[in-house]
């Protein structure tokens, strides 16, 4: 079947393109922020055709949209295999708000804060974007949820985690312009032993 | 004295033209963001000659901030009157929260945003809000301190509003391309309750 040994390569390549793609949108986002993120900066620094990338990509809400998914995905795998690897125990949800807070810090954060920001005033983005960040928020819950090894039917806790994830998107703003790190770090310290208040059955306090 | 009597007026005029291009600056970032935001359109905005506006503000940097600066004091005033206006007792707090709550997800919150955001990737920007960020951050914090009518030499006390402010932060950017008022008012009312025990001596867990 030569049509199936020709088309598999071909997907594959289609793939490494639009990986690069993605890759060089995140580190343009990040650089330049969204005025400086053009379509044709982008194709330039991923080493793509111009036409190519209008072929995968054929706008710039398309192409930023892709890329904030494509790198949500990414940090989603790479939490779950960091904190695969956290030893169990009563440290464990300590170290836990670590890999979160890093997430909050981290690139992904910033690209993403970027096109938000932009969208409030540029329709074309928001309709792309809106749907994108419900699904992203859904999905940074569930994993909290799992990370933390919690139950939400449990009553307090599905606020916990909401309120966590609301503090630690505060704090990434926070740490926008300078090194917020010794301030985070204290309030995380405090923010640890509430939660274990909130989220342990025998803390509860209802 | 005539030197004196025209100068005062003089002194008035500038003061209103300088009010008007603020005023023009805050309005523009809020409905074209700030990639949308030139000199040129706040001039033309506030109805002051080009020639005055770069008088006043030489710059974009220098128009930005200042802008800035100015909502900030303004709400800083009006929160003070509002919360001037509430009545005592255990429903204070509530009412405190909820005005907090309003002013980060309100005109200064969005266009401050705009500029953080910006100022990320431009340095001339960045060097003029760094200072402004953390003295504006700072008085946020004293005035929650005042509103609440709380004691920040208690243990624990400085954390919670530190952990407040950083809440409502996270809460406004979630706010920003979609309506998350009922989420935000749920997860506000744990929050209180938890923030009533993290205040009030008798409340203290540690």
């Amino acid at each position: 079947m030569p049509a199936a040994s020709t088309r598999v390569p071909q997907q594959q390549r289609s793939r490494a393109t639009q990986a690069r793609l993605l890759e060089a949108t995140v580190d343009c986002l990040i650089e330049h922020g969204w005025s400086g993120t053009t379509t044709t900066v982008v194709a330039a620094r991923a080493g793509v055709s111009r036409g190519a990338q209008l072929h995968h990509y054929p706008t710039k809400a398309a192409l930023v949209t892709a890329a904030v998914d494509h790198l949500a995905e990414r940090r989603a795998v790479e939490l779950r295999t960091e904190a695969d690897a956290l030893p169990a125990g009563p440290r464990r949800l300590d170290r836990v708000v670590d890999l979160l807070a890093a997430a909050f810090t981290g690139p992904l954060f910033v690209a993403a804060l970027e096109l938000w920001v932009a969208a409030r005033t540029d329709a074309e983005l928001r309709d792309a974007l809106v749907p994108l960040e419900a699904r992203v928020g859904r999905e940074m819950h569930r994993l909290t949820v799992e990370l933390l090894g919690v139950d939400e039917r449990r009553p307090g806790v599905r606020e916990a985690v909401q309120a966590t994830l609301d503090l630690l998107r505060g704090l990434g703003v926070a740490n926008l312009l300078s090194d917020d790190t010794a301030r985070r770090t204290a309030l995380l310290g405090t923010w640890k032993r509430q939660l274990v208040t909130l989220l342990t059955p025998d803390g509860e306090r209802h």
